[in-house]
């Protein structure tokens, strides 16, 4: 399981949005993977995603945690039920509410990596807390409150 | 003043933000206005900015909030101080932080409405709260802890 993204198995239908959606063309389509009990994802801003110059889009960074966040709800709750991601019926998350808050200016021009933990899984809802990490200093730190995508919504 | 958008206000040099810098041309370039106490953003997403088919993406819904609220902390820091905007020496404001509560599924194709208000000018913070609104619903609120720029992060 570890080598393939949490995003690339979520189903065509719910695989459009623009952080994390493998067929989204516009986006970020971000990729997180078990690190053991952490979720890891790594992306690297374009050098047009500046807050001020030299610096990296406080909306950028809090997009990079949403999809990170959800993407690591859906492995968790998939893992909970012991079943491999993407299989049906599928349990896809959308965010109930976001919490970002900046540390530190993130510098542009270097990877970032995003490590979560899964701090409860109660009925329907996920909480994950995350850490962002540029040249290995925390920039930003992050807490999600994810909440399984109600079945009507997929048929959009 | 009420023609003239807070972010057309903002020195060149602090006018880069994806968000909403005027010198960002990738970027989402939003403009806030005051309308009486609060202060007003209306934005159009793209048809590529989808969370699943039909909705908006969460993490543009947070970046709206982050810069419509960085702007009127701005505003609002210059009005307490009874200065014109954009004048020297520049009030800008950085996120200290972001929350975000998805209230509804925000419906993609219709023009967005940012309602802020101003709760509290404390030293270099300034807290806004907003709602986020679509065909005069509320669909997501936002409190963003705005925080005064230090002036040494202005060279980049």
């Amino acid at each position: 399981m570890s080598d393939v993204a949490f995003q690339d198995t979520y189903p065509a239908d719910v695989a459009q949005c623009y952080g994390c959606g493998k067929h989204n063309e516009h986006g970020h389509q971000i990729k997180t993977y078990w690190e053991g009990e952490e979720s890891v994802t790594r992306f690297t801003p374009e050098p047009y995603h500046t807050a001020m110059p030299g610096f990296v889009y406080g909306g950028l960074i809090a997009s990079l945690i949403d999809c990170h966040s959800t993407g690591t709800a859906s492995a968790a709750a998939y893992r909970a039920e012991g079943r491999e991601m993407g299989t049906e019926p599928a349990l896809r998350f959308v965010t109930g509410s976001l919490k970002v808050v900046y540390k530190r200016p993130t510098p542009i021009g270097v990877e970032l990596e995003i490590r979560g933990r899964v701090q409860e899984i109660k009925g329907r809802k996920v909480v994950v807390t995350s850490e962002l990490l540029a040249k290995g200093e925390v920039c930003a730190t992050g807490e999600v409150v994810a909440v399984q995508m109600p079945e009507h919504l997929r048929a959009g």
